[in-house]
């Protein structure tokens, strides 16, 4: 009933050995240099593979109302995607719209979550300050498993958050101790950007990048983070993409402050000359912040960031928009649905280019998009492949190849911002709560099979630096 | 008619020589090595003393209706007490109430100064942000000789801007030339930090500064750069008090952004142990940004950045209340009025600690003070002994001596923040606009005398970063 | 044969989790839920305890021939008072005098390392520049197992090497994969403050630091990062002290350099205050770079440093000398011999002041002493508790306590600069090569036990930097 | 017998004003708004020009032995080149071989100076490390008014001084009040990588910037910069060219350590790109350190430093070989003579690209080339346009126009680095001394008329920071 996975090479953030590893259940039970086989049991011969635990995306957005339209994947083809791109478990974004309870988002939310593929959970959006705000945000983090919130300093008029409340915000969470995922840029320029731009007649998709400019994300980052200074609050930046957020980003963790960052795999590999594709095609590439332009050292401030521990994990944003959906915008960049898919692409997108392409060990890809994803965020069974850690796990081969395309990946979204990206190693298998739910190419994602992670919050009030 | 000034030693931002000046009019018309005395000239013997432009102050609120009163200096009092201490020009701020008329404001503000006894200017403040504002700063800085805003970060629900309004104001400053001064701490944060200390019944003066940490105003200062890079503008962040705020704009300065930075004799000298003092005494240091602790870096930060070029200018904020005004606070330190006097301590109290203590030389003493104020605002007859300048002079004996104190200060404040202070070196005459207006310790200054300055926009647009 | 433990935390540096381990021969072979005792198995009990991988101690000297003397512990007592100190591997310095063959050195070394009782390897230092030396470097690196150097910027007139000799070892250890581990002190400095200092009459103990400042440290990090960038080799500095030092190496990994950092835990716990001890106590404290003054920022910078990825290991630098031998330098700190006792206090100390101390988790601890100085240096058998390494491990109970002292420490020191020191947990058994060797207080460790380690290079160069 | 120029528009460092100046014999004996002619005065007629203090060179070398061969200007050509070129003062470097006596060399250099057509000073350097080097030192600065000494780490195996020299330099000119000016590069890698380049026989001028990388002066400043501050000495470091060693100044004056840097219009202008001239064409611009690589950040690091203060002067670096001189590295870039002509082009270039070209102020200008040179240096009747001063005067019309070209310069360079660059506004008149040697094309410049410039030491030991 059971699985033994042989002679694979497991690799942790801390380690990588040759050995066995069997599976009852949803859980690993033990791991040896010869582990017998029970009658039942499934044999899967690792030899020359690595054993990765699961991957875990902090950020993604599965049917998401957003921008007046519903983004592509629903729960269970985005977890289903994940899968078969090496992604066991994913923390979406429960985003109540302004003025309504967090416990009725989050019960709307579970609803639709039911259907995933793969095991959940969410980050509490606070889209607003309320009288009943901090009673609820409190309520989720007791009786609620969640342990995270978000807030977005952009998307003035909708979700954006004031000053006012991001203090609030940053207040309850450090004395729940919960982490404050912030999305940082400044929204006020943002839209002032926007109005310009379309004022001028400049209404491409290629006008995207420019009404949100780096220095918008660095002067976001820094406010949050003085913001999450004050009260001794933990916060995580999410999908950073410049220079100047991540400088600010080091400053404050060279002074002391506890905070992470994360980057995504588009941040890292594409620039601005994507939206010089004809027909609209740029659209695609409308997510926010957006993809910035080469030699700048944008690009170059990320991947030193991932490799001397700056920066803390990746995520994707997956968020897919059809390029039906994206017409919305076809007059007025500002109307495009922003985002675009991702979660099946990152595991041989950053083993291709980050492992293959030098630089950081393959360690460092499972902490960064597995072990630290888990432990920042209380997903206390997930991240490693030790004993007693649910069976989430990747068997990969360094040698296989493969093409990224829309035509091949399992996502809703009609289009790949990877398209025809090659990439080192293939993902062979992937297990979920133990069970083999994709092999050589074939998807067996079991709709429902997914359960909601809960979470315990562990980022207490620390060094409050009020006084100075 | 005029004056002859023997023998002193000029002492100007980039020189220092002997010689004779000549007065005549309002205008220094010859220095030389050894001018013809015209009939009717008066001569002053100025051997052994330093002949020193006259400061000009670019931060002062003569009666300023502010938090419920007004402060206790008119332009009369106040202009007055600034030439008994060297100081022979101020630029005061014109606060329109949010959404009344920038020209109405001016109009007003320019009645109150009509008794000043020396000549001034007027930074144009900008509290809110109507469908007329930007019409109205062109007009100001096009038809009524203002090249400079002013916007204050804090104080919300008054005269704060929020980040939109701040963005629009230095749009059209870099349109217009201007100059964009700031007040720069996140006023949504102070807000929140005074109800949280009333709340708990924290109520004293003592608590003024725990409301205002330094954090905020370095968070402030980041952002208000940012929103000048992004179009061009030229900002100046006045009174900065703090490590977090000078690395704000040493980071800015060294990336090449063309910027400025302001700070106080109070805030180099002055540490949170005079909030210690009995009997509501610490009410008279209230201020904002307030006095800062010891030990952290602060005043260390503030005396390096005057020397090392990353500070250009000083001012005093002088906006005396008397014990009485600052009684409405008894029972609630967020309702003392912000301000003390200092426009007549400057000159003494920097020669004393900042030149005879080593930090910088005389040289910079009067580039801080009057070279600098003069050009970034643009008096374009002020800053500088040298032929066709104002004649705004100061003789100034190194071999003097004297004790700052409320008791001998010419301030209708009824308390000074440097009581008791010894000074080395002592104005012996101050003359303003060719005439002796204070000499040996007896003001003879003129209510009127003072004449509006009128100023040219100089700050254009420089490489603006949108693109990044 | 084998054992059995179980039921313990076993907190690897990516990863916690309770489970059975289990140990055969010198190996661990399988970790489970519920491992099968095998006939003869000893089993131990290790419910509520710890267990953790053996610590490395990639920074000791044992019985070393210096400045005139031996240090007092040979490899047997000194690898013997690791183990009661939960250190189960050592890498000593291999220091050749200047002129002598490396190969002749590493001879001599093992000779000397073969009573050891736990597993060791060398750094190879490189004292002088000869015709022979890169092909000796070459030869160790191919032949010999050694994939570390080790260069002195110190010591001037023994063993220090100038910036020719750098500049040579840094290109060759490129070359060959090599890590060069620095003493970072500017040698001709301290030379001449030793001697200023001894000739005015300032020759106690006190004066050592005196002789040794911060600066002297920074700028030799600083010098050995760029000859390492040179050539894109990886430089490894070791027994970081300072401020100015940290920031040296931050500068360096932000800007995408790959080089390490190494602190000890004197340098985090004492302060300049320990030479205050009477009757030439301070001797006990003389080592270099020299133990730091309180207030000054060290102590933060290397606490910070650790807890956000700028340092990446700790060691001891165990080189210990009795107060006998220390009084060489009675009258003469500068003939001091420098070094003191810690490979038996550094678990227990950074268990109480990393991880109770709330400065960093215990994952972490495990990752600064035992998994990054396997993975930097190429221990491949260590560093981690998984199967098919080599059982090293530690048995760690958080309820236990202790108090540090020379009196019951198990190093010839007859001091112990850590006494008196109470300390959170206890090291109940030191399992060596899969033999208990330290068990609830009795040392058992065993003469010639260990084993040499030998290592494969794997830092070839990177990314050089040369054009500029 | 005077001069009076008539309405020219004075501008010095801190001010910009229109008047006439007087100049009775060597100097300016008034400034006025309408000076009456003496009888046998000349008056020029300056209105719409500016008029200048003369610039100083503070970095040139005439006549100077050097590898192998002499300079092209002798200190008649040299500074008659620099006349033309609005350079009325210049301090040369007195290069003593290493074992010999300042004294006698400051005695030849003296002799070699008597034919100068402008006034001049030296500074001193210090090649070698001796018994009475520091007595020297101190008799050159107490007897012989020198104020400044220079340390060369670079050129080893000639003039170079190793640690132990420079700790020592530092400390006596810290005693004695002097300036230590620093050629900072690190001469051992420069040797190693020069020794590489010629070995794989990359043997032509382009491989001149390749063996001293901008790595290399970035670690020499940071050097420097410790070894001074280690005594509170102040440094100057001359000709800096590339963001590293901006940076290490930076880095030092932020946390308040007194000290200079310079660099030269050469490094400003041009790139590496200069090294493709057919011919040997690129071995005229082979000086060190070298023309750095565009696009690296280097240019802009140093236009930035300018600008924001960070920088505080420029000098030229005057040293020309001709081409026949140059053939002496025909097949050995190591071999080819350092240097090139530029003591003519510096201000108009200068004009051009930095105040015309946006950079900074002309006012700046002048401060970067006189006024501080001036008082860096102690050149106490220099540097400004005031009563007392030396009549060292420019007149310069800003609506002229020319073309750099060796055709047209007055130096005994038959080549231009600068050859074909157009330049905004012209030199209408240079007055050296009160005497007009230089008008409307025409060099009058009078052999011998230089005097040498006795200086005074003013930069005593400030803060010394060995304590840390």
């Amino acid at each position: 009933m059971g699985l033994v996975i042989r002679r694979g090479t497991v690799v942790n953030a801390g380690e990588r050995f040759t050995a066995d590893v069997k599976v009852e259940g949803r859980t690993i039970t033990a791991i040896g240099a010869d582990i017998t086989k029970g009658s039942g049991d499934t044999e899967i011969d690792a030899a020359g593979r690595y054993v990765l635990p699961g991957f875990i995306d902090p950020h993604v957005h599965m049917e998401l109302g957003f921008m007046g339209t519903v983004s592509a994947d629903d729960f269970e083809t985005g977890t289903a995607s994940g899968i078969a791109g090496g992604t066991t478990s994913i923390i979406d974004f429960c985003i109540p719209a302004p003025g309504t309870s967090l416990l009725d988002g989050l019960a709307a939310w579970k609803q639709k979550a039911a259907k995933a593929t793969a095991d959940y959970s969410f980050h509490m959006a606070i889209t607003s300050w309320g009288e009943h705000t901090a009673d609820e945000m409190r309520a989720v983090v007791r009786d609620h498993g969640i342990s995270s919130f978000k807030v977005f300093m952009a998307y003035k008029g909708a979700i954006m958050v004031d000053d006012h409340a991001l203090y609030q915000v940053m207040k309850v969470a450090a004395e729940t101790g919960a982490v404050v995922t912030v999305h940082a840029e400044n929204g006020d320029v943002v839209w002032n950007l926007q109005k310009e731009l379309i004022a001028k007649g400049l209404t491409g998709p290629e006008f995207h990048p420019v009404s949100r400019p780096s220095a918008v994300e660095g002067e976001a980052t820094e406010r949050a983070l003085t913001m999450a200074r004050l009260h001794g609050a933990t916060a995580y930046i999410v999908h950073m993409t410049c220079r100047e957020s991540v400088q600010a980003l080091e400053r404050a963790k060279l002074a002391g402050q506890k905070c992470y960052g994360e980057t995504c795999p588009q941040y890292l590999l594409l620039d601005d000359r994507v939206f010089d594709a004809p027909d609209f095609g740029g659209s695609a590439f409308v997510m926010s912040p957006p993809i910035r332009p080469l030699n700048l050292g944008h690009h170059q401030a990320l991947w030193s960031g991932l490799a001397n521990g700056m920066l803390d994990s990746i995520g994707t944003d997956h968020c897919p928009f059809t390029h039906e959906q994206k017409k919305m915008g076809a007059t007025d960049f500002t109307k495009i649905p922003n985002g675009a898919a991702g979660i099946e692409d990152r595991l041989a997108i950053l083993y291709t280019h980050g492992v293959a392409g030098g630089k950081f060990s393959l360690e460092r890809l499972v902490e960064l998009n597995s072990t630290n994803p888990a432990r920042i965020f209380g997903l206390a069974k997930k991240g490693t492949v030790s004993v007693g850690m649910d069976a989430d796990l990747v068997i990969y081969n360094p040698e296989g190849k493969g093409v990224r395309s829309a035509k091949t990946h399992h996502s809703k979204a009609d289009r790949s911002i990877f398209e025809g990206y090659d990439v080192k190693g293939s993902i062979e298998q992937t297990i979920v709560g133990g069970r083999v739910a994709y092999a050589n190419g074939k998807l067996m994602a079991e709709r429902g099979a997914g359960r909601f992670i809960s979470r315990k919050p562990t980022h207490f009030a620390h060094q409050p630096e009020v006084r100075s």
